[in-house]
């Protein structure tokens, strides 16, 4: 029995308020509408980024929502207007879009989509200020346009990525965020040659990204740093073949940095947001061709600080957001990576949960345990 | 009557003391010892450098000495071990070097070479710590190992650039600092496509090199950004399309440049020096795909200060020295530029005195009077 054009009815974990553990309920899901697909969700994974909202600190809280966004799935039906997908294909959804048409997905260097870029506040979708979700007739919010913490979801046409069918969709679930944005970080935007050496601040699952990344690219070091000692046995499974720990040394570590190497490394890549860790992967690059990529989201009202002079030595900093990759454009190759066996991803999942047991990735996350907990939506 | 091997007896003007006008004496020149060449210098133009040397303010004063470094000569004669150079080349002596072997030498991505790294506080020959000016055997201090306010110089092979023939030095020679500085910025680092926009903050010799940088380049707008009203007609000859005079707002001139320009401009290039001028540049410069270019050198004690997620939003920030050129490799490729008038410098060169003259040089530039003064030495 078709379902196309009908409200389905399927489980979902909601969160009723801040910092609760989320709930299993009976949810409603209404047909996409026009430029929007509905997906079945097989595998989602938990970020940090769901945690943060969850706990809703420093943000407006927004609830009863359906958090989720690292997910992989297959469509399920179409609305008007979405001519590039069909009910069947696999698909990851992204937490931000790329419509293709603005001058961001007009431009080779830009992912940062004017219409649906990131968007934590919104709880609707964009076409008519509505949510798809409900519990006997209420709404429930969305999350990022994605709300994978449900058996079927519905997302814009321009946050999903269609991947090879053949793709193991409990892997390359994680090329939907954090993977493909650490990953991203060191190949599209540090760019290491083959033989430098490549500093990772904070060792989680974007920096052994990061790291991964340095890896593929053939890096002859690379360095990593974490306040954390037990991270550090971890991270030698992603070639991370040095450690520093800043509480270590009574000196800044982008002097103990410098040291090691003499003078600094060729590129550094900060995943922890931390400020000063900003600042030392920064001061911490080579001059004549250092590059800095900052990936960690700092707090509102931290600044960037350093002594021009360590710019004019001709050192680059820059920033990214998802890697640099274009979900819909460049998502796909990613999953090739994963497939030619280039890029390695099944040690990122250290936990696997039955969906009835989501309430466990989140303790697992919070006890900073493992790296990445994989959802089985069927269970 | 050969003169290779023998003291040369010359015109130089040497700065006895901070701020004194420059005395016309007669030196000795010695022979040019290992890796040296001796230039006799045709023409000469005066750069703020030298007049911040001269003040000697906030530096170590180093007196009696020969300042000057934008210049063009012709070899007469070289010391033991200089292969790539003999007498009669056309030569522009660079006050940086590339000594070859070096890992900034043999990086593809730097020119700040580990030898002959500019250095303002040397007043000797690296050989053997010895000048080669002396003025009845008492010696006069080398600058920037150029000294090229003086009818013959020694200089380190390394920073001897190896021209065509073929081009005038009475204009070529405007390439040994600011017009390389600025253009390599703009051509070299922040590298605007055709049709891009492109912010020029200063508008003196090396703000309207970079702009020569971006008509070159095909920029369909040149924003240029000065205090000081009085250069805008000037800066209109070097491609400048727009103004803006941060006095004229009383909003930050990055606000008022990303208002004109839809977001902000695709690449900017901060040539003053000035802290808040440069953290202006970079927050001008649209998110997605800007590039900001650091020129000017800043105070000591200044902090570049930003919220980093100007840079997440992949901004990219750059700095820059000589343009990133290599002297010896990439200067003959830039006067070639210059040859197949595809590079302007005529018009940057407004003034000219005979050597005798070369304090009225430091008077223009003192009065803000024009952009370079060329001194002919043969006069």
């Amino acid at each position: 029995m078709s379902t196309v054009g009908q409200v389905i009815r399927c489980k979902a974990a909601v969160a009723w308020e801040a910092g609760k553990p989320l709930s299993m309920e009976e949810v409603e899901v209404a047909p996409p509408q026009k430029n929007e697909v509905r997906i079945k969700i097989l595998f989602t994974s938990l970020c940090h980024t769901d945690v943060y909202f969850w706990e809703a600190k420093g943000q407006n809280p927004l609830f009863p929502r359906i958090l989720g966004h690292e997910a992989g799935g297959i469509v399920e039906s179409v609305g008007e207007g979405v001519t590039d997908l069909q009910p069947g294909d696999h698909v990851l959804p992204v937490f931000t879009g790329e419509c293709k048409e603005c001058r961001h997905c007009l431009s080779e260097e830009s992912n940062m989509c004017d219409l649906l870029r990131i968007n934590t506040d919104r709880g609707e979708m964009l076409h008519d200020g509505k949510s798809r979700f409900s519990i006997n007739g209420k709404p429930i919010y969305h999350f990022l346009g994605t709300s994978t913490f449900s058996q079927y979801t519905v997302v814009h046409v321009g946050q999903v990525a269609k991947i090879n069918p053949d793709a193991p969709l409990d892997k390359v679930c994680v090329l939907s965020c954090g993977m493909s944005t650490g990953f991203g970080a060191t190949v599209n935007v540090a760019k290491p040659k083959k033989g430098q050496s490549v500093a990772i601040f904070g060792l989680g699952a974007v920096g052994l990204a990061a790291a991964e990344g340095a890896r593929v690219s053939g890096a002859s070091r690379i360095i990593g740093v974490d306040l954390n000692p037990n991270r550090f046995e971890e991270a030698k499974k992603f070639g991370v073949t040095e450690f520093v720990n800043p509480k270590d040394h009574n000196k800044p570590v982008q002097e103990v940095i410098a040291e090691m190497t003499g003078g600094g490394v060729d590129r550094s890549v900060e995943c922890t947001g931390s400020i000063q860790a900003m600042i030392s992967a920064f001061e911490c690059v080579h001059d004549g061709w250092g590059v800095c990529v900052l990936v960690g989201v700092p707090n509102k009202d931290d600044a960037f600080k350093t002594h021009p002079i360590n710019l004019l030595n001709e050192r680059t900093l820059k920033g990214t957001f998802f890697g640099n990759y274009k979900p819909r454009s460049d998502i796909p190759a990613v999953v090739e990576r994963y497939m030619n066996k280039e890029l390695e991803l099944d040690k990122f999942i250290t936990h696997s949960v039955p969906f009835s047991e989501i309430n466990k990735a989140f303790e697992y996350m919070l006890a900073g345990e493992g790296l990445r907990c994989m959802i089985r939506m069927d269970a």
